[in-house]
């Protein structure tokens, strides 16, 4: 059979690999929230019988968290290729802000994007994982073959950081001797522009409570002598902030190494436009584009303490804490910025407050993929049959720890391919995933293992 | 029948009392929360049957919120009392803070009070009201009349600045032509000290709500560029207070009038450090003591925005808010501080950030009670003859909205006895009144009523 053949049969199964997606984006599989530990293994198990069907041999592998999906379809005399991604997604709060039930995939069409898959996952990340498996199909379905011995390690923990990842990836460091490591969790260039990413921020959570009075204070009693930790929450993060944009925690930069791609286009407006936002907080001279991309940046997650209720309650709280993110680049160790970031809050707490740090996950250094990176050439221009535009060498602002950790332990660079847009809301509410990216994802792949074959 | 009769009579009737204030303190009657108005209703009807079983003529009057109870006990030649308290109580949120469930009314030994009564209301204000009620009882029961003409108003909205008693009292005034105002909302001196308020501080609430990106936005992809309303939160918040203690807002002290009771203690430091705090946060050279009784303030009561359930969540929230309250003093009018607070907030936003506010209520002006109050003297020495103590006249720093609109409307003053403990956690968990206090409170109403016959 041709690869052509293989095309014509994703494009014919275009609605059931819908269907199939829509069942795994129903189960819950929220990392973040013990409560949902259940739908996590659901949603892992899913995927496991999924991949029994078209001939891989899987294993639902245990962790100190969520369990992970390994699964492998060997082939005699063809190079070996590891794929990652992961099943879990990101809370769905506010369920109130959704226009349609967060777990329920839904077609809607949108006037820039066209069709779009909305639902927790579609984009982050069981839409893209789905684009791989659905291509791997296709070509068994078709050919009865995969052109490369494939082995899949589906994470279950990638929203919280990956903190049993490497544990899994050390233990298992016999069984994964590969000789290259694909990933899908990562954007396009642009509408219709493949992209191959090549340079990701780092990242570390940290989270801080603060405590003052003994029990909760009626404001009538005490307001006015009495210590309020959302007094002191509020200047502990009013204080994050140069007027500059820079980050004011001493020692923050240290061995930081600047680094830009010169082909990112420069700002337009549009970036910002498009989320309903004119002005940059970021450094002086630097656009947010290259801001996001290749500066390091600090943002509070969350912040709690007191009555938030209907109504009004004249409280002083006795507690009051925030959760706080890091992105890094190349040069920053995440530990040693959390450190700062702690030494920096113990710095100005005022009498009568005390602090305790509730971080979990040591954190991800930035990735740069170096330029002679032998499979790279292939891919782009696998992408540039299928998509029609040049394939474009990008940056993301965010992480997938997995690659740092497969660099780290096994010395292997990852080719990220992903079919993602930046306004896909992976975090947020009404997350989506162009319809276009999930067919024409599914026809990339196929393209690309023929390429790499 | 003499008073000594009456006085025995409360003694031997004290266990059937505390059963009755334990079955209203069961009704969950949290007026802030529009989901427990069925309980604020039946927390109403449950006091009209009980108001109608000794003998008063009961009216459950509507209100836009929650009902007030009126009830009268007519009697011709007598001086007319109108006694004043509330039945709604605070949020009992954070129930997993609660050493025992907060509506269920539970003894415990306590090491400094002897037995307490523990739940949301024994003292703010349904173990008040009852020391009242239990006295009326009392009095009833032995001689079949009480000395005065009672009118109750017990009304069902004071801990959210009730919005509705205005109203009320204008529809009502000549039916509420009375000699007198009583009311039981308010602290003893010290233990086994009764105290007479004489100083009261007003109160204004508000609440913004900040809002920047059209929605939740991947600190991966935006972190460092966008702006993130959580810090604005913070800032606005870090910017309340100048470093001396003083409210930084402009204009916020015009035409407040200092005072202070001259014999209020200074303090011994026990003030903060009861609650586990050292250090006032209040003006330089102002005792914590006078600071919360005879000074303006401001708290933030409650912040919200992000995510703050478990686990972390890169997220760069849309949308935060805070809720805001303000202490006031004598020449402050509340709602000129809400215009300053709110022109201050608007001075500090940045590019790219919306404010909208959503404060209720006129708010309360402060109070000072006239040193020519004619019952207060009669009042003293009945209370020192329960008590074994010399009466003292004292202030709180709390609001009695109720207080300052009868002297609006009727130009009459107050008389503020009460029985709780500023130890009381009136507005936190694990809410208590001492059975003391219930047990004689009840006994020192009817030596009042005598006194004021």
């Amino acid at each position: 059979m041709t690869l052509s053949d293989a095309l014509s049969s994703v494009d014919a199964g275009l609605d059931a690999a819908l269907a199939r997606l829509g069942a795994w984006v129903a189960i819950p599989s929220v990392s973040a929230d013990p409560a949902h530990a259940s739908d996590c293994r659901a949603g892992a198990n899913w995927l496991a019988t999924d991949l029994k069907s078209i001939g891989f041999e899987v294993e639902v592998v245990e962790t100190r968290g969520h369990p992970i999906v390994v699964a492998r379809r060997a082939r005699a005399d063809a190079p070996r290729a590891l794929f990652y991604g992961h099943y879990d997604v990101q809370p769905a709060d506010q369920p109130q802000a959704w226009r349609t039930p967060p777990f329920e995939m839904t077609v809607v069409q949108d006037p820039v994007h066209g069709q779009i898959l909305v639902g927790r996952g579609t984009s982050d990340d069981k839409g893209q994982v789905m684009t791989f498996v659905e291509a791997c199909r296709a070509l068994v379905e078709t050919d009865g073959v995969i052109p490369l011995d494939i082995t899949m390690v589906i994470e279950g923990e990638e929203e919280t950081g990956s903190p049993n990842l490497s544990t899994f990836l050390e233990n298992r460091r016999d069984a994964l001797q590969v000789d290259m490591v694909l990933a899908c969790d990562t954007d396009m260039a642009a509408i219709d522009v493949p992209g191959i990413t090549v340079s990701m921020r780092g990242v570390i959570h940290d989270e801080f409570v603060l405590n003052c009075a003994r029990h909760d204070l009626h404001s009538g009693v005490y307001g006015g002598a009495a210590r309020n930790p959302l007094h002191v929450v509020a200047t502990v993060i009013a204080a994050l902030h140069q007027e500059s944009g820079h980050i004011a925690i001493p020692g923050f930069y240290d061995g930081a190494e600047a680094f830009a791609l010169s082909d990112v286009d420069d700002d337009d407006g549009s970036f910002l436009r498009d989320i309903g936002l004119t002005t940059s907080v970021g450094e002086p001279g630097v656009s947010p584009r290259q801001q996001t991309l290749f500066r390091p940046s600090v943002d509070i997650n969350g912040i709690w303490g007191g009555y938030s209720g209907v109504g009004s309650k004249t409280v002083i709280p006795s507690q009051a804490g925030a959760k706080v993110s890091f992105r890094l680049i190349p040069g920053q160790d995440p530990s040693t910025v959390r450190d700062r970031f702690r030494a920096f809050v113990r710095s100005l707490l005022p009498p009568d407050c005390t602090v305790t740090f509730h971080g979990t996950g040591a954190g991800s250094v930035a990735m740069r993929i170096e330029s002679d990176f032998a499979i790279v050439e292939r891919t782009s221009v696998a992408l540039e049959a299928e998509w029609g535009h040049k394939t474009e060498m990008i940056a993301t602002g965010g992480t997938i720890p997995a690659v740092s950790e497969i660099k780290r332990l096994f010395g292997l660079q990852t080719l990220m391919v992903g079919f993602s847009h930046e306004d896909d809301r992976q975090h947020g509410t009404n997350e989506k995933f162009d319809l276009r990216s999930f067919h024409k994802g599914i026809r990339s792949w196929l393209r690309i293992l023929h390429a790499l074959a």
